[in-house]
């Protein structure tokens, strides 16, 4: 049996809807950022990152949102949330998550937790004030050169769905207009209808 | 045949020792990131992003390490690059490189490329001077509890060792003691040994 660490409001989001896409057999431990819970000793023995998600396994504990996404995918072929079998169609799947997590996550990041990368308040409110300019620029790019539609990769729904449903899902809180990307906006209303999103979505309100 | 694009001092060095490693049949073709060679149009042709590395394909363009890495190693299987048959071996792979490209090169980029997320001159001084803090936890991190030895995996080399070595490569101009990481080091010394890396670091020469 997995077991999924998430919390509300995190990109452990993304990680969930798959896990319940996939038809995955998992528990889900919710954490309360605000109360520190990934501080604390416990769970710092699961992921000494002290971040969510982290999936635990029969194996071992598996982290980071693209790492996690494309183990539920290949551990649960019949779902066909990855193309595995062509090394080129995968590489554009990971291309795309690589994005995500790598620069549209700490676009986002410098807005709520500039304190990573600067202790001065001055510095912090500084970055506060570029990070919607950023997450704007990155959306501009996904909607212009990389979103193929009708689903991210083109016809068929993958794991850069939930990936990218959940990061657009914090675009009005960032101060951007999700309108300014019509196929992310559409994108977001038809995942909103899907069965396993909405049954993920009722255990992530706050 | 392949064609990175790549860029002297730049994480594109893991691309390139991979391609050399998988015995893959590919070009090289020398950006200067200083001549700001990746905003010209026809660089932006290649990759919108503006960045390296970049990896043409006979089927399409490829961009982001972890993607790239992967899709070397698994477009060229006899170099047993990356665990693909096991679902939990792969995704420990794929963690590890996740966090090399989200968190890791993002804290060693607010060192050089602070002005991307702040536009004030002491925000940028101030990023700059918590680098150094924040690339050193990272390798803490890296050195305590994600390193097995020989290799980044254990006893097979995989796409995760060039990743470390390109960026470990970085910890002194960060202002980063390699001393600290007596895992690290070894592995940076094993890994100039390698006739790939060896072949592939002097084409990298500023």
């Amino acid at each position: 049996m997995l077991k999924l660490y998430y919390a509300p409001g995190s990109c452990a989001l993304a990680s969930h809807i798959v896990l319940e896409e996939a038809g995955a057999a998992y528990d889900a431990v919710r954490m309360d950022l605000r109360a520190e819970d990934q501080r604390k000793p416990e769970y710092l023995a699961i992921n000494p990152k002290g971040r969510v998600p982290a999936l635990v396994t029969d194996r071992g504990i598996l982290t980071e949102t693209p790492a996690i996404l494309a183990f539920v995918a290949q551990s649960h072929p019949a779902a066909h949330l990855a193309p595995f079998d062509d090394a080129y169609e995968f590489g554009r799947v990971q291309s795309f998550n690589s994005y995500l997590c790598s620069t549209v996550h700490v676009a986002h990041a410098h807005r709520m937790r500039a304190y990573r990368w600067a202790d001065d308040a001055a510095a912090i409110a500084e970055m506060q004030r570029k990070a919607p300019q950023n997450v704007g620029e990155c959306f501009d790019l996904i909607e212009r050169e990389m979103f193929e539609g009708p689903w991210v990769m083109g016809e068929r729904y993958t794991i850069c769905d939930p990936y990218l449903f959940t990061l657009a899902g914090w675009l009005e809180s960032d101060g951007v207009d999700p309108a300014r990307f019509p196929k992310v906006l559409d994108h977001q209303q038809r995942m909103k209808q899907r069965p396993a999103v909405k049954k993920v979505l009722g255990s992530h309100r706050s």
